[in-house]
């Protein structure tokens, strides 16, 4: 494929996205395709020869959309949105374009640059304490990572490796293996299963403490667990506070646990607001954020709520040194004249290489603006509380805790084995898509607001199909 | 921005990105400007109200391109290419447009069904033994990962947890941290960066083995080795073997290590070919694999040197179990009715969430075709040959390896401070960019032949640069 090929194909394929996208109403969400259908589809093996691009443009319809669960159908309402917008994908066609790899300064200043800036844009956008913004001239700073998975990892790792530095010189013959096998971590039974994960991955241990009635953890709990455990021995030394939970878009009480992890001291605490951390660009949200001061390091997911492709997850680091001391290797043909007057952002992040991903956080910051990104949450929490009310006047079905940002929480009353044959229906049928959870044992129905085309007549349609399935089991 | 306007915006963008790949020669590779340049550029914080795209897209030449390292000049022979051509981005549109997460099969099964399929095609077309392809029906298959500092620390996790689990079954009484500090995993001491850090990472030691005369890890020294630290009461569980070192694309010798860690029983065998593993699509290559039949994991990029926009790291596992078993958490909201007739990637990967990345190698192997990418290989290399006669026939120069794949090192005889000195005239001049390694305490320059661009007039105009700066240091 030659320039003008891809000038051809490339305009047929922006009109081939912008019919895809502006049409999803019409695909059915969920595909009704077998695991492996691709296999019978295709040949068994790359051809010898090149193809003509007419040949392969036609098997997007015939082989890759038919097995597609469209994320951004109105009629996805599963796990938590994905951004996707226009702006988003322009930057990411520039970004594959100058394809570089942004893993020193030097690799690409701009890329280093404009990530540093953008980050403080962010931040400032969504009320971070100044600590935490490099335009503030001290040690703190933001960084784009792929995902909140690797965010709470990088945390979890520095943490590590400084308390066992902490260690080591208070008492030089402290065995590293003994540490290790005494550090404790903490979180909510809410949080997400990557802190868990975080904990298999960096051989730590976490111990999931029970929340409140309204699922949010608080301080009390998380200081009687860790007197408990250091009494027995162990080392706390890592906390993560949850803004907006997976199941139920629970908040933990930031405030209180971040006293908490003042008193006991040398308590990395790490605040995951994935999900709802968007909504901080509100000022009626931004009360949650209270605490965060006395955090260490805090994360939220632009490409979640935040109208950004995936992938662009935001952390920001009160003290960048932390986690650059923690697994620096500077290799000489890494090397460069003006390290130390510029991020190395290889340093910051799990991976070495990384592409240019802030040039969508800067077209869709500018695209939008402030006041149309805050449209867009505000819209999408309106839509969840339209949902909420059609819930509410249907005596059959209850709502286990208040709906929180574009989130709904809700059951039919009576018997777990009856939601999940609902759920059953809905998802089989294919005209809505819901993922579930459990709620202190209560199997429930979760209605996430994801897609930007949502609209009113969606969540009335959304409820009628629920209620159509409702209808037949207890017809 | 509504439809309208982006397709009108893309339509730009397009021609854009023409222009700037086709006329790229015309560009500075190296820039000139300061740390922070960015900040005095624009403003101080997000815009309240949105901005016009004809306002965004002016900033692009204005702000971005003064600070690109352009990675895809004919004139950037810096670290190891980085892919890009038409096909692959094409399908990151398509990629963005879908933008689904594919954490799970249910997820979107278009993207974990073509990815299962792409990776045996690939795998097919660098001639891996079919125990590390799905379709040979066992328990191996591929996974595409961000890079290939991911697929180490995947692997290095996996085998740390295999080995504790068998330890722990042979003696019960064996305390985890007991282990831990015992474990020990060995590479050469050419290999990547990334090894060393996944051992921090992971929290696991990693020896550096010497190599002989050709940079290449042998048996022997790997046997002795592992005797030695076996003797002393180490645990050795895992090698990394390199084909295709940074320094100088050195490779090890995978059927004596091989058959070392299959003496030695238990040792996870982890295959690093990151840049060079493009090459074994040509039958000449190939022979630098045998041997694999005896290895664990196996990683290259086709976001190097095939071709694939950044980032596609194609890793094959002789049992996925090891690593799906090793860092398996499956809560209710991620569960699925076809949970083991698929799999779901986000066991085999440090990172939860996950784009639609095998578009990239589907159109881009079916556009060039087999035939198409084994000439793209053989040009590279030949320009690399081209390269190196005219280094030596400069009497002042000297060529300390043998040049390997799209690699050449070189250096001016005598004093590792002129080599310095040449390499800094050269990069603060601009025109081309290289960077330095060291071998063996010498100091070396290397060209990489990197761009899809780059034609022979393009190399003999660095050696023209080259020739340049060194008349004025020896003239």
């Amino acid at each position: 494929m030659n320039a003008q090929q891809f000038r051809s194909a490339a305009h047929e394929m922006i009109d081939f996205i912008i019919d895809y996208l502006e049409n999803i109403r019409s695909r059915r969400v969920l595909p009704t395709i077998q695991p492996g259908y691709i296999r019978e589809m295709i040949p068994e093996a790359a051809p010898e020869r090149g193809e003509s691009w007419q040949v392969i443009f036609q098997d997007i319809e015939r082989v890759i959309m038919p097995g597609v669960t469209h994320w951004h159908s109105p009629q996805f309402h599963a796990y938590f949105p994905t951004g996707n917008s226009w702006p988003a994908i322009l930057a990411d066609i520039l970004s594959d374009a100058i394809g570089c790899i942004g893993f020193s300064w030097i690799a690409s200043p701009a890329c280093t640059d404009l990530e540093v800036v953008m980050m403080d844009w962010l931040g400032q956008l969504i009320g971070l304490p100044s600590q935490f913004l490099a335009c503030s001239g001290g040690t703190g700073g933001g960084v784009i990572q792929g995902t909140a998975s690797e965010a709470t990892l990088v945390a979890l790792l520095a943490a590590k490796s400084k308390a066992i530095k902490r260690l080591k010189l208070m008492d030089p013959n402290f065995e590293e293996s003994q540490i290790f096998s005494n550090l404790l971590a903490y979180s909510s039974d809410q949080s997400h299963s990557s802190v868990e994960r975080a904990g298999i991955l960096a051989g730590v241990r976490v111990r999931l403490l029970e929340t409140d009635e309204c699922f949010s953890l608080r301080g009390e709990t998380l200081k009687l667990a860790m007197e408990e455990d250091r009494a027995k021995g162990f080392i706390p030394f890592f906390v993560t506070a949850t803004l907006g939970t997976t199941p139920s878009c629970a908040f933990d009480d930031l405030s209180e646990i971040g006293t908490v992890c003042q008193q006991f001291q040398n308590i990395w605490l790490h605040v995951d607001a994935a999900y709802a951390g968007s909504a901080f660009i509100c000022d009626e949200y931004r009360h949650y954020l209270n605490g965060l001061e006395m955090a260490d390091s805090f994360n939220f997911n632009p490409h979640k709520w935040l109208l950004i492709n995936f992938d662009c997850s935001a952390m920001w680091l009160k003290n960048a040194n932390d986690v650059v001391d923690a697994f620096n290797v500077d290799p000489l043909y890494l090397k460069h004249d003006r390290q130390g007057q510029a991020p190395d952002y290889r340093h910051w992040q799990i991976p070495l290489g990384r592409r240019f991903r802030s040039l969508k956080l800067w077209f869709v910051m500018r695209s939008y603006g402030a006041e149309g990104l805050r449209a867009h949450i505000r819209q999408q929490i309106q839509l969840a509380n339209e949902f909420q009310q059609l819930v509410a006047k249907d005596d059959r079905f209850e709502i286990p805790v208040p709906p929180a940002m574009g989130l709904v929480c809700f059951r039919m009353k009576g018997e777990n084995s009856q939601n999940e044959a609902l759920l059953k229906r809905i998802n089989d049928s294919g005209r809505i898509h819901m993922v579930p959870a459990k709620l202190r044992g209560q199997f429930i129905l979760r209605l996430a607001v994801c897609s930007r085309y949502t609209e009113s007549h969606d969540i009335v349609y959304a409820w009628q199909e629920v209620t159509s399935h409702a209808d037949h089991l207890t017809g």
